[in-house]
């Protein structure tokens, strides 16, 4: 934590920031950009989020279970680059995310099933020109809790628009990465302040668990018990 | 600058980002929520913005002077705060700020004329829920230079959704502030990173002096050329 | 009704087109540009709407007993009209709807109370460069019953919209109207095939006196019988 | 035409409607929904648009002679229709349009080139939830000349939205189709008298042939010119 943070922290509580908004009624997950041209550390654009990946197979698992809506992000440009405006200008780098190449897919590690919503976008919010916010509506969900890459990035941008378009919204802290440690806790810091709940993968677990109104068929709570108690495992 | 920026700069320039994207053809000047409920550093909400009043209000000149649009931003909301959603129950202190309140009018030291726009908004991007970007449309704007507070809130948010909805977008570093340094500088840090090029007021008014294509009719010319060889002063 | 619409309407019906979408659970009124500028028959925009306004005005008192939120829209443009884009240049008498004008004034018959929200729009749809969608889904709305003018502008404009914006659209048949007959029915057709259903204003009150789920509290329900065993009047 | 058609025009161009919008700089072509689930008359969406697919391809190739950008939709639903809102219970055939059905292709006769944008859509309107006036902005285009079907439907829906995102607004009066005449007719009516012109697709060619601005490179308008003089055929 940069020694900024605990004193500035402290000064927002005084003053009526950082209240906690809470979870709603229906959480979905929003995985953003956990493709291969930001997992893989081989690309310009791209850090170890092995970690990350791993809360958020687990986070995966629990929503599937629980029969919670899942979406994934990933970004996508025209060979041509004539889709990116002035983003691929300022970070053209991003020109290794064409149509079709395999930097576009999502990770392995927690790959969509058929039925699950991959949304592609250009810019670095997930509601941006997208149909995310009309799908999650159409689903009444009302909570979005996200992971994803990066917290400075598509992450942050995502947050602060789940707000905007009405979502209560958490950010899973141990579910998010960033290339570089000082942007990834100066970004949670303001998310936390501002626009939505900081908090870890596993108090979201907690929160699938407990809560009576997430949509648990009781079918689904027994396999989802089953799994709890066998210690929470994403699938080999 | 903490002592994360210089290393994760080099490290993001040699990847391909945050390079200038500069200037279109035709800017406007967006005056982020630098009205009394932030500007009065009494209230919970607020800060001391006098330099950074001081750089917009000569800015402000030199966009009259230059027959260029203004729009500057409120927040304002109902007496029961129906229209703040989640976003006052995470800020409670936005409750300051309802309609016809004195908080929520612009400071006068960089007061509007009759004919300026002034957009009312809920949230944190200035694009959110108003006619901005409709209103810039209009009026063939493709770059929007931003002022107003605070860095790490309304001006981050809306210097996104201007990348996003396709301006060049230019922050202006002495001209933007927060209530505190640390996410102030992390926050311009990621912008100019991603987003848009943050720059000095005074490279601004340069940029707007030896523009040819920055709208002068030959009457404003001289009349700016005058103003500035007086010394750029912000009117009494 | 003119005289393709019959077959047209059972030719739809076979086709699956014309499916009653219904209430949801939380219904609004949204009252749309019953202002002077278009309610005066004597301006350019005018009509004479007076059935309507007796019809959303009896709305207006069962949406206020039921403590159901009720929207209205203006439109107001600046004094240069430099907000209003193409649409100035398509429609130059929009230009009679300057700020500031009693043109721009909701019409007296239904008079807006103090907290009740009234939202400025340049444009066709209530839904475009607002935040009326915002302030809905604030409040839980989830179904927008519609009246107005014009059927074949503004009103046919919102009802898409509405759709779009994932609400239950209704609109009360006898509580829009158009300039003529012809775009009415027209327009009417359309909306009912494909966007939300055509009801008369008799068919909302009798289903916001039947309904459980309305949000009427036990006290508002007395006040709301008295009123409707009263004769369901608009006040004086 | 309606009886009531000449008198309502009459009415609406002595009081300020209806006034030519025009072209602006640079047009782009929207080809709305002319996928096989609307183009062939055996599906429960279908019409015969022999013709309108005629004009379109001669548009097309235009086009690309000019070196101007073409846009297509399509609308397509997941396997649930969870994507589909209240407007999939409105229209519960547009449940032939599942992802990956042949009914969601583009008719072949107006066959997409690799390069040309293929947009996805779930409702009318061919902006919403959509990243189509994104990519009309980054090509800097401001004109849009509509074809496609319905015009009932997506085509009014498409030409109200360009409107107001700012574009002139251009629908082909003889490439546009609907499955009836009167609500294709009534809606010409409305968007001729309030969104955008109504021409033929010839003026459209006139208008590209004539246009100095048009984006013809030297070598372009050669190839424009020799095909214009071979009887401007689409290509066999």
């Amino acid at each position: 934590m940069a020694n900024w943070e605990r004193e500035t922290r402290m000064d927002y509580e005084s003053k009526g920031f950082a209240v906690s908004s809470g979870f709603g009624k229906k959480p979905a997950l929003l995985v953003v950009d956990f493709i291969i041209g930001f997992t893989d550390s081989s690309t310009p654009l791209g850090g170890d989020f092995s970690s990350q990946l791993a809360v958020t197979a687990r986070l995966q698992t629990a929503f599937r279970k629980s029969g919670l809506p899942i979406v994934y992000t990933t970004v996508e440009y025209k060979e041509d680059l004539s889709d990116g405006g002035v983003f691929v200008k300022k970070i053209p780098s991003l020109g290794i995310l064409r149509k079709g190449s395999p930097n576009c897919a999502v990770d392995e590690r927690i790959r969509p099933l058929p039925g699950e919503l991959v949304i592609s976008k250009n810019y670095a919010s997930s509601f941006f020109g997208t149909d995310l916010d009309s799908y999650l509506r159409g689903q009444n969900v009302d909570t979005l809790v996200i992971t994803g890459c990066t917290t400075s990035g598509c992450v942050r941008a995502s947050a602060v628009d789940s707000l905007q378009y009405a979502y209560h919204t958490i950010v899973v802290r141990d579910g998010v990465g960033d290339r570089a440690e000082g942007p990834h806790e100066a970004n949670l810091f303001d998310i936390d302040a501002k626009y939505g709940d900081v908090i870890s993968g596993d108090e979201v677990l907690n929160y699938l668990r407990g809560s009576a109104e997430s949509g648990f068929s009781s079918g689904t709570r027994e396999d989802f018990e089953a799994w709890w108690n066998e210690g929470r495992k994403a699938p080999a």
